[in-house]
């Protein structure tokens, strides 16, 4: 036994090598296949950066317009997921129908939702290279087109059919609003696309690395990355950050503000989104996502959420020495979209759906079943036993 | 960064202490906390396990009394959830139906209606201890029902509803079948399910505890479990076992088996039931399970399948020096009972959801993100960013 015991957490243990994801902690670099996450923010689509996670490369225009036309066609959703998706139960059950009724957060219903779609994707069982692209394109498509019609269908709304002649970033806005949404909204979900697309081996990643290193299919290990993500020191934390600020209100003056966070500090309060395994610098999405929640709020003729956060960075920054996450920022700039609370973390699934594909596809070009060992710590073996009526 | 790299698939990292499960690989050792696996295959019920698994001690009669009732109360499955599996796809559609109707096997569904039972449970968004407790204790008695119930509606047959007179082996085979039991059956049923309830750090339940270290709930990470255990490389290896077994043939003649494994190893092809992580020596659950394939055999009048499977071992053995896993002797211990091959993986869920819940019960006591690094290997940072039209 060569054991090698690890810090809690696997803490800096290099768990496998990947081409797809560089991340320098100390410095804020983030870049995917070598592109820094800076020029991606600012240049590319959210398609652009699917191709450049699959492929490895930046598409030329023939490849762009064919992975445009197959996410297209991945969007129109099974009849038969739809019909199960308007048999969940509500995400806030009625006051009074509670527990008779059930609830299906926005993160519950995607779950069992594109655990659904495997069963009526022909490739569900084909883990071949090529039917294994064709899943992650087709998960990417469909994963959009599932949470925003969750999203209509909570506010009241019934299913909109996609637009193929729509951008992913676009189309999203469209099926969820029912409406075309205007360039700026359309640039923002776009860079908010970009920036959650992949981050190297974060849980959720990891999670579905370990599923697909078993040879279990695409869909398994997708939806294992959906449950992981679901965890507040997770995606979750994008949902609790805005929970948080209409916690303080959008009209509180600074003191109560202060008096808030402080209070949360002394209690030993968690405060969402602060703070990150990897990044001992500011992450570099925070700062797309600052800019992004000041341009929107200025733009909406609100600028309360914003100040709101850039105050609790303030205060965060000087008590704990902790930088504002992907999450932090998200959630003014969702909010001031419009989008409801329940679907951010359902949105960074629409994201990051690219990068456990990538993942995905990676571990099994070069597999390997993922088998840690643990330090056992409980009664001395063997025990005697002791039969039922003499205990 | 002090970086330790790992060998691939995480081998022989120690990822966490735990109290649940000793292995003495070189021993061929398998204890739940402390108690050898032989003593509680020989004596040991389901339940019993499932109270030392959760508890770190076997129960007195009064606390086994409790969880008895428990388990029992839970089997009803909701009736939205029955309503739901309905409407899935079969396992396998009518020919010429295709793809079109769609295509749902054992692990797909019950990774389905796992994600969906979240929507009616009341404790589904509390993950206090003890309503994760609750949790683990009502998806132990659910998962048996859906098994059950799923197999029960594949081979054309109605719901039977549980029986809570009847112990946990008892009932589904009950459920099953829709007749009671004789207590040969019931009792290989239970040395089954106490064999397969946990196994320190397999892959699947490392991936509900990477799911459950993000804070999510417990269902979220028994379906990342359920995605996981269904890859050929873990549980989905019992169910291809017998699909090698009978495409050799029970009548086939010595020869034709020695041609047909030497075949495969001459291919460099998986022989499905062999091999393991941890065991140098022999897996003491196939053991168990060997002495229950003959056993069973021999009460049927057909010992084909375990003369089969004893010579496609001598051969492995002989040429790979490789040993039978608990896989191997499950597959022709099921075919005996008569139970449809597509439930193979899902009766290992069926056991295994005792050891994923007791997992995640200990990751929340004292938790920390599951987060590891991954060593880059791809194009060289920075990449110049060269807009769509100069590519």
């Amino acid at each position: 036994m060569a054991d090698v015991k690890a810090k809690a957490g696997l803490e800096d243990i290099v768990a496998t090598d990947s081409s797809i994801c560089f991340i320098d902690g100390d410095r804020g670099v983030l870049s995917y296949r070598g592109y820094d996450i800076h020029d991606l923010a600012r240049h590319a689509t959210f398609e652009e950066v699917c191709h450049l996670l699959w492929h490895g490369h930046l598409p030329v225009k023939a490849e762009l317009g064919d992975l445009q036309s197959q996410l297209a066609a991945a969007r129109p959703l099974p009849e038969q997921v739809l019909r199960l998706m308007k048999m969940l139960p509500p995400g806030q059950a009625p006051p009074g129908a509670g527990a008779a009724l059930g609830n299906a957060d926005g993160m519950d219903a995607l779950r069992t939702l594109t655990s659904a779609l495997a069963h009526y994707d022909r490739d569900a069982h084909d883990n071949s290279p090529r039917a294994s692209y064709r899943k992650a394109v087709r998960l990417t498509g469909q994963m959009a087109s599932l949470v925003a019609t969750w999203g209509r269908m909570q506010a009241g709304g019934g299913p909109i059919a996609p637009d193929p002649a729509l951008g992913h970033a676009a189309n999203f806005l469209y099926m969820l609003f029912g409406e075309r949404p205007d360039p700026v909204a359309v640039r923002a979900m776009d860079v908010a696309l970009v920036l959650h697309a992949d981050h190297e081996l974060n849980a959720s990643t990891f999670a579905a690395r370990v599923a697909a290193a078993t040879l279990t299919d695409m869909h398994s290990a997708v939806v294992a990355g959906i449950g992981t993500l679901k965890g507040p020191l997770h995606g979750g934390a994008n949902a609790e950050v805005m929970r948080m600020l209409l916690e303080v209100g959008q009209d509180a003056p600074a003191e109560r503000i202060d008096a808030f966070v402080r209070g949360k500090l002394a209690r030993k309060e968690k405060i969402p989104g602060f703070g990150h395994r990897v990044y001992t610098t500011e992450d570099p999405r925070a700062t797309h996502l600052r800019q992004m929640s000041q341009a929107l709020g200025k733009r909406a003729g609100n600028l309360k959420w914003f100040a709101m956060s850039e105050r609790i960075e303030a205060i965060v920054k000087a008590e704990k020495k902790l930088n504002p996450n992907v999450d932090f920022y998200s959630a003014s700039t969702y909010y001031t979209m419009g989008i409801a609370i329940d679907l951010y973390t359902p949105i960074f699934a629409v994201s990051r759906i690219s990068g456990w594909s990538a993942h995905v596809l990676e571990q099994l070009a070069n597999n390997r079943l993922i088998r840690p060992r643990a330090e056992y710590t409980g009664p001395a073996y063997p025990q005697t036993w002791v039969p039922l009526e003499q205990r």
